[in-house]
């Protein structure tokens, strides 16, 4: 008798194959069929577990959200708290896997969805969500990161969790599409560690005027 | 007696328009069909002009290269040298056009047509040689800003260029998706500065060790 598949299982297996057709070949290259054979399922299983286009990339979304969270939320527990150093280590280290597989793949789906989505309005604003998420684990981390002592500023966390963000995601961008080059995790950390210090010294120079 | 058409005109017309549908739909909008129907010429035309789908998007990339650079040019030709300020405002005040039409599209099409050059081998690598000329005008930007009566540190300027392009490719996909909120010019000039000024305290601190 055979088992009954996993369902979760299937519609996990089938948003990974299409987050790896979206970074392999773009929008284009996403078709209900063409993920069943890149999944090795038959023909018509998408169909089955999603039925329009709208939602199987709604899955393909939920999934690319789903690793990156546990991503992020690794990278947290992993360092310890208020060492500056292995904090961003960690961030600039996960940073650069979007140089390998599976990572870029997921790099490069997440910014097609990206783009898809903002034209869509049947996808909605669910990447508003996650940069905000991201935001929010920016701004932890930021947060862990103060000096000593200091009374702590939301503000500041706040600019300097839009800077990371921001300064992050056009590294993803470059990293995932071959525009940019840089030796080592450790470039990295040190231009995270400039551009959190530099949004400081600007903002504690705004407050003196 | 008709007039004979411009092909330079022409052919413009016909870029003007993939980037259009480049923006408002992604790859998948994109047809020659659909850009002689966009473009208001009719059925053919984009045929005859670019008889294939990589000569039509490596005519779109001309096209935004051509006015990426007219851009840039125009905002370092009016900035003053060495003020600091009127530089990163310059630049600030261009980025933040991203958000509105028509360089909102073109800054989708930009993106858009990256991700596609990076999988089509037939397109090559036109936007690393565009980085390149990103980075090249970055560092004359910056290396406009230095502290007057230092010596020039080519190697600090370069790290601020990248960091700056880097910041601003970021910013600009946060941007042109709608996915980043600042309020002004004058708060995205602040970050460029904390980007530029951060990294030159790191150099000069790695430079002691």
């Amino acid at each position: 008798m055979r088992r009954k598949p996993n369902v979760e299982q299937r519609r996990r297996d089938l948003c990974d194959a299409a987050i790896h057709l979206l970074a392999a070949e773009g929008a284009r290259g996403v078709t209900h069929l063409r993920v069943d054979r890149q999944a090795g399922f038959p023909d018509g299983t998408t169909s089955f577990y999603y039925q329009t286009r709208a939602a199987l990339l709604r899955g393909a979304i939920a999934r690319v959200i789903e690793l990156d969270i546990a991503d992020f939320t690794a990278a947290m527990d992993a360092t310890g708290h208020g060492e500056v150093d292995s904090l961003l280590a960690t961030l600039a280290e996960q940073a650069m896997r979007t140089g390998v597989e599976p990572e870029r793949s997921r790099a490069r789906a997440r910014f097609e969805l990206m783009m898809i989505a903002s034209r869509d309005p049947e996808l909605g604003d669910v990447f508003t969500g996650l940069m905000g998420q991201f935001e929010s684990i920016s701004e932890a981390a930021v947060a862990q990161v103060q000096p000593v002592g200091k009374p702590r500023d939301d503000e500041l966390i706040k600019e300097q969790a839009f800077a990371v963000v921001t300064f992050l995601g056009g590294f993803l961008f470059r990293l995932a599409y071959g525009l940019a080059e840089l030796d080592s995790a450790k470039s990295l950390e040190r231009y995270l560690h400039s551009v959190i210090a530099g949004v400081e010294a600007d903002h504690v120079e705004a407050k003196k005027k």
